[in-house]
């Protein structure tokens, strides 16, 4: 068929089961694998602070130094705390497992469902993040960031549907690009501000006026938007198996790395930004306006924008891997549909892909593809699952009392206290500016999960064999639903003949004359088969035939009756509609009826 | 069900067949019943004559008068012409049954389509125009128009769907009150102009200034839109057999009727609108204008708009009668779906009533609820069946030549002559206005005809038992698709033994683990039921099973495959997003293969 054809041409062949392979990641390639969601996020960090910061006036702008020194500490308690996750897990620690794993199952699906929360909306801040240092370098393409967003979204769903197997390749480059061009573009920029070569452009600050007062709220909003620097921290931590061996010792060294260029990245940016005094405005990232006022706009200028757009596209891709992962593991303990259980013919977990592309372009719509209107729902889902994963931790080494036992104890202790800490801080500060949506939407989520996780388990135990005595066999009834004789009618009562010996053929007698012309015919074409006539005082072709049916179910629970109904299948869609309403309709009336099983029996019209 | 119920308290419970019953109309009530729609057109059409004219001026006006004796003579030559009608089809002569006799299939139901569209029309038109009489009245309701409007379809469309059978009562009183409130409106309106009573109204004369030359297209134009006063007069000839008898003499005497109170209200109303210089603005129609300029604003001008309102109503109401009627003779023919051939539990012809409620309620949205902007697509319709109606009663005279014919063709050849030549300048003056909708529909509509036509002649002929043999016996094989063991599994193979001694189980196998736990409880569970394991090496459901289906095919054209599915039916609707998706797939892939029938079993869980 077409659509197959286009199938295959917009995501592959199919694979074989036996093409899965595994690739073992070395330590560089595992930085640039797990680094790019959290490394990205220098992108659009420091920026999200100062756009708190802006509303108490450009004089606020003095806290952003503290407030980056708050995440900076964040970051390596969190580090800290994942290492021990690692030594604990080294078959992959991801925060759904080791909280149900510790903490049980309704913590575990919390975990979860905020998990698919925040890879949702990382997908969509990190893709308006890209295309903003996009449209900063290329400013006519601005009126069209949601169009681009979408775009982009659509660009990676497709290729995670074809499945992106060489995984350490793609993202290797990319990500080195972007930090040591990074690192380049901070030092440079360092001394460039101590030899005071940009005077000038140090001279000329914009003075916002304050819209708000400066109150410890604003601040604490101000770190809460920042915390957006933590989210992807947790992936290499999920993904210990993919290191080679030794795999946790690789993990815990490569999260240590990127502990290190995450705070170094980010605290750069947010050094230049302070000092450099720029300041948000709606076109051009706080990244772009440093790097013009740093490198003026030549070479070089481009392509850092470029090294950025692509580190957060490559982010977004990240959150392509988890989320269909995640999904899976739900699936598989039966708090999410099956379907997102099995593979595609491409050996990638299709739904979920196809489910998380979708509402993350929604999401681009809705929220008019800005980075900065997206940022209150981040983070939350993150740190509750930093939390609950931390949490479960320190419950691991009190039941376990393993060997050094009380300092693993202690630095996961620390790291569930601050990570909680920081969910309070979030969740009040973000509330009203649409954190509201995420605190709604997960206990909704989990609901759900519980929900079908019941039905599962239900209908498990409905369909168990277990003490099952084998039900004696059924008596059957087979009807063939006559309006005329003809051809198809023939064909119908043939095929009935084979179901079952004692066929009947039911007519709805609307006009007596036409059931006279019937039976004639019926005598010399129907093969022996009796035909019933109902008559309907009312015209109606339905309930005479319901009353005939409903007398003979009567007949015992153990009493089926097969309804074989004569369909034209005709050439072309519209002439279809020119014939079987009457099938149609009592298709859909005997839907759920119990013991009845209608079968249409194709008439194939040239 | 709860829909059922909904609609029993809607549209009534069901009538019997015996129930329907013929109300035979004497003279009075039939005027009544019969001129409703043609009556009613004196509410708007004199004000889109106006509407025309006011293009160039005020002064314009002064060609109403001459368009308006124009219209009248065509109404006479009409009516004259359509009283031969009557005398040769006492059975009651519609355009599509009288050209179809005589002209042949094609003109028929050209005739035919063009009197479906205009149908559609006359609720569309009708209603906006009530509903212009009663914001006329109620200026403050004159913002929700479009509202009032669909709202009174409705309400029509609903009591049609009960069934109005006490035609006669329900018509008798509104259109006599109208025709007597005209015509006690007009003529206080001629004495008051005689004596000058209203000299001072009559000296305020607004000076609309032109926009237009006052061309002689300008005022085909205006005729165009006056010839809306003619549609309904054909009701009478249609409905002959409801008269009393002698039902052909009385028919004849009661258009006769018809016309002279049309001619006679139509010219009124344009007379006094010249004379008493009103001019045309959206928020209050003519009428109401010279209402309120004749007697005030009191009781009798309310009671004018009132009833107004009620005739256009009555009017709409009219088209609920043909257009399903037309349908039906349409549908016997086999030019239209069968589903217009049957009368619902209420003995109406209930998707007629519906395509048409619906059709015109779009129209009034669409044409936001103006009468001034639908008018431009009516009469084009009803003209161009007047012009084949006449024509076929022309060859009719011809071709029988019976006593007296040579004049009777004169009369209808006149008529045809003329109404021909309106057909032509309706469309070509209001071509680019909106009447190329109608031309392009019309054609459109006639090709939708014949290909039904031709489909249903086709199917026939595929079906006829006419020199036909019976095929040999068929061979089966019914196959049950098994994903797993449990009760479901078994009620679905106990159901397919019933069918045939030789079924077999079908699984694809994807994990062969799975595969020898399921062999292990097939053997203790199977009744003897062979297992078919297909191996599938790209996950695939469906690919495996389709070859080996196509391998059974093979087998012969006379081999039937029976696939039986165990389908799960859930207590909640969401639950079954749950399950099933396989059985939907697979029901997808095969709906259209020949000599294949999928048979859902249905299990039900609580």
């Amino acid at each position: 068929m077409n659509l197959n054809a286009l199938k295959k041409l917009l995501v592959g062949s199919p694979l074989a089961t036996a093409q899965s392979r595994h690739e073992r990641l070395t330590k560089t390639s595992a930085l640039a694998v797990f680094s790019s969601d959290a490394l990205s996020s220098v992108a659009y960090a420091t920026e999200e602070i100062l756009l708190i910061l802006v509303l108490a006036g450009t004089v606020a702008f003095q806290y952003s130094i503290p407030i980056g020194v708050a995440i900076a500490v964040l970051i390596a308690v969190v580090v800290s705390s994942y290492r021990q996750t690692i030594r604990a897990y080294p078959q992959g620690g991801g925060s759904y497992i080791v909280t149900k794993d510790n903490l049980g199952t309704l913590p575990g699906v919390i975990s979860g469902g905020a998990l698919l929360i925040d890879y949702v909306l990382t997908v969509a801040v990190s893709v308006a993040a890209g295309v903003a240092a996009l449209t900063s370098a290329v400013p006519w393409l601005y009126p069209y960031r949601i169009v681009l967003g979408v775009g982009f979204v659509a660009l990676v769903t497709l290729a995670n549907l074809r499945g992106i197997r060489e995984s350490g390749k793609l993202f290797t480059l990319p990500t080195y690009l972007f930090i040591f061009g990074f690192a380049f573009f901070i030092l440079y920029g360092l001394v460039r501000w101590t030899f005071g070569w940009d005077a000038e452009a140090l001279a000329a600050r914009p003075a916002n006026p304050a819209s708000q007062d400066l109150t410890l709220f604003l601040v604490l909003r101000a770190f809460a938007s920042g915390c957006a620097a933590l989210t992807g921290v947790e992936a290499v931590s999920d993904g210990v198996p993919a290191f080679k061996p030794p795999e946790a010792r690789n993990a815990r060294v490569v999260l240590a790395w990127l502990g290190v260029i995450l705070i170094s990245l980010f605290m750069g940016i947010t050094f230049l930004a302070r000092h450099y005094g720029v300041s948000p405005v709606p076109e051009e990232t706080i990244v772009s306006q440093l790097a013009r006022k740093i490198f003026g706009e030549g070479l070089v200028y481009y392509a850092l924008q470029a090294s950025t757009m692509l580190i957060l596209v490559l982010a977004a891709n990240t959150a392509f891997a988890d989320f269909p992962r995640l999904s899976f593991f739900l699936a598989r303990d039966g708090f999410l549909p099956r379907q997102f259980g099995s593979r595609g013919d491409r050996l990638v977990f299709s739904n979920g892909i196809l489910i998380l592309g979708g509402t993350a372009a929604l999401l681009l719509v809705v929220f008019g593809g800005s980075t900065h209107r997206l940022i209150p729902l981040y983070a939350v889902g993150v740190f509750l699952s930093f939390t609950l994963s931390q949490a479960s931790m320190v419950r691991r080494w009190l039941v376990r009392r393993e060997r050094g036992w009380r300092w693993r104890w202690w630095v996961n202790a620390v790291g569930a206290a601050t990570t909680g800490l920081v969910v309070l801080v979030i969740t009040v500060t973000k509330f009203t500016h649409g954190a509201w949506v995420v605190v709604l939407l997960i206990p909704l989520l989990v609901m759900m999960f519980l929900a079908i996780h019941r039905h599962y388990a239900d209908v498990a135990g409905q369909l168990s064999l277990e003490g099952y005595t084998m039900p004696p066999p059924m008596q059957h009834t087979v009807l063939v639903l006559v309006g005329d004789l003809h051809k198809g009618v023939i064909h119908a009562l043939q095929y009935a003949q084979t179901l079952s010996p004692s066929v009947k053929g039911v007519y709805v007698e609307l006009d007596p004359d036409r059931t006279r012309r019937l039976e004639e015919k019926w005598i010399k074409w129907s093969m022996g088969v009796p035909l019933v006539v109902l008559s309907s005082p009312y015209r109606s072709l339905l309930q005479p035939f319901l009353e005939y049916l409903n007398h003979l179910l009567a007949l015992g629970d153990n009493h089926m009756v097969t309804i074989v109904i004569p369909e034209f299948v005709t050439a072309h869609w519209w002439q279809h509609l020119l014939h079987n309403q009457t099938a149609f309709l009592i298709k859909g009336t005997l839907l759920f009826r119990k013991n009845v099983v209608v079968t249409d029996v194709p008439y194939h019209l040239r």
